[in-house]
């Protein structure tokens, strides 16, 4: 999916919605699990129930791996559902990969080729030939982790590599030369939203993905106010905050409210920015 | 498995080399592509040749994952077989793994009891509590990518972070107050050997996984004069040079041979330095 596009979608569905389907089997509905494949049964109705307020989707990888094969089956079988059933949707595959680029090569077939997602997150340690084979891939986009929504984020991200930046401005700036704003995002989390003001100098036009809003403690509000730009600009994510909010049998239906109760929020913020009238 | 039965089948195989298992299967001989699981078939071919000169192996899952649930299918078959018929070698998910606690916490589950690994890779980027979910496996390890063997590594790991360490060497000091060296490792490529001189001041007693030597281009000689300490601590990768080494109906020999011919240069330097007699 192009920049254009996406954009397009932010407009008419008036949000920037992301639903993290970090779909622990363990915290799902009891009464899902006489299914062969919960997970799968979970996901098909949260989605169902949340995609029209929904921009994108974001499977964390980690809870479909702890379960080897039959967690894979599930995680394409949900990629698939979201193809046949919304093609309007983004899909993340939230993987936090990065390898040398003859490896990283195999990620992007794993994830693009073979899955079809349309981005895949990535660590930037490794640098550009960990990150280039990424790009390349028609409407295929890299989001690179920038500054995370965790404590760790502290631990080197923050660290002062030159007078004016930091590890994460580094790793803006840097991957600046290696991709552009029709295939590569950043994550910044939500928790360090008055960095999104500085980050703006550096990437303007790219997409940013944020998580942290809602369970982790970030604000919608700041973060649009700092990272907005004048085609969004901004997939806000949410994981917990939607799909375990309510472990009953209406499980999908208080997914509904909350995905609906953000995407109003987002409204909103969308119309106080002039990019919907 | 612990660090000291470790230390002992390197003495007793007079080895420390670790055979990676890149098994893409678009380079393995083409008559073994009749078999239902060719990439299994072939793996296992390769690590009956040489499991005698061998301490560890190591599946890069990206060669697995690029296949779907059938990819890890053939990996956790690979793992169960050297579990079943070579229970004295070590086993390395190279995953390059690492996100915020909660979602790091299914990685571990994923690849410490689910596959039955010994040790799985993860990137630091996101610091601590993206690190900490996979201690507290008994026997199991965390290896830390502190400088890798690629390009790309210059772009961020050897950036001054303070007057007197580059980002690698402030990754090993921070993370010396995480793990230990009965828990963790470090990727440190053969292609910056002379950098294991700086990384033993820091880390003495932790094992290295060392990759690049051969395709890459570092010497093992190298790597063992600046890396090596009273117990090894030294895990030496080969790759491509001994499973791709040839591509005829002979590869397993081919591979034999090229891992003896480690195994013996290993002998050597661990004579050298009077590990063994």
């Amino acid at each position: 999916m192009n920049r254009n596009k996406l954009f397009n979608i932010i407009k008419k569905k008036e949000s920037f919605l992301c639903v993290g389907l970090d779909s622990n089997l363990d915290k799902i509905p009891s009464f899902l699990k006489k299914n062969e494949d919960a997970v799968f049964e979970f996901n098909k109705k949260i989605i169902d129930a949340t995609h029209s307020y929904t921009v994108a989707y974001k499977p964390n990888t980690a809870f479909y791996e702890c379960r080897g094969s039959r967690g894979w089956e599930s995680l394409q079988k949900t990629v698939d559902y979201i193809r046949e059933n919304y093609p309007d949707i983004f899909i993340i595959a939230d993987a936090k990969r990065g390898d040398i680029g003859n490896t990283s090569k195999m990620y992007a077939k794993a994830f693009f080729e073979l899955m079809n997602f349309d981005a895949i997150t990535v660590a930037p340690y490794m640098g550009e030939d960990s990150v280039a084979p990424f790009f390349g891939y028609q409407g295929k986009w890299l989001i690179l982790l920038a500054l995370t929504s965790n404590k760790g984020a502290d631990d080197f991200q923050q660290l002062k590599v030159s007078e004016e930046n930091e590890l994460f401005k580094e790793v803006i700036k840097s991957s600046q030369k290696w991709g552009n704003e029709d295939n590569m995002m950043y994550v910044v989390g939500a928790t360090k939203a008055e960095m999104l003001k500085e980050i703006r100098k550096i990437a303007a036009d790219n997409f940013l993905l944020v998580p942290g809003v809602g369970a982790q403690g970030g604000s919608l509000e700041e973060v649009a106010k700092y990272g907005m730009n004048k085609e969004c600009g901004l997939l806000v994510n949410s994981s917990r905050g939607i799909i375990f909010a309510d472990n009953s049998e209406k499980f999908a239906e208080t997914a509904k409210l909350k995905a609906k109760e953000l995407q109003e929020e987002m409204a909103k913020l969308l119309k106080k920015n002039n990019l919907i009238s």
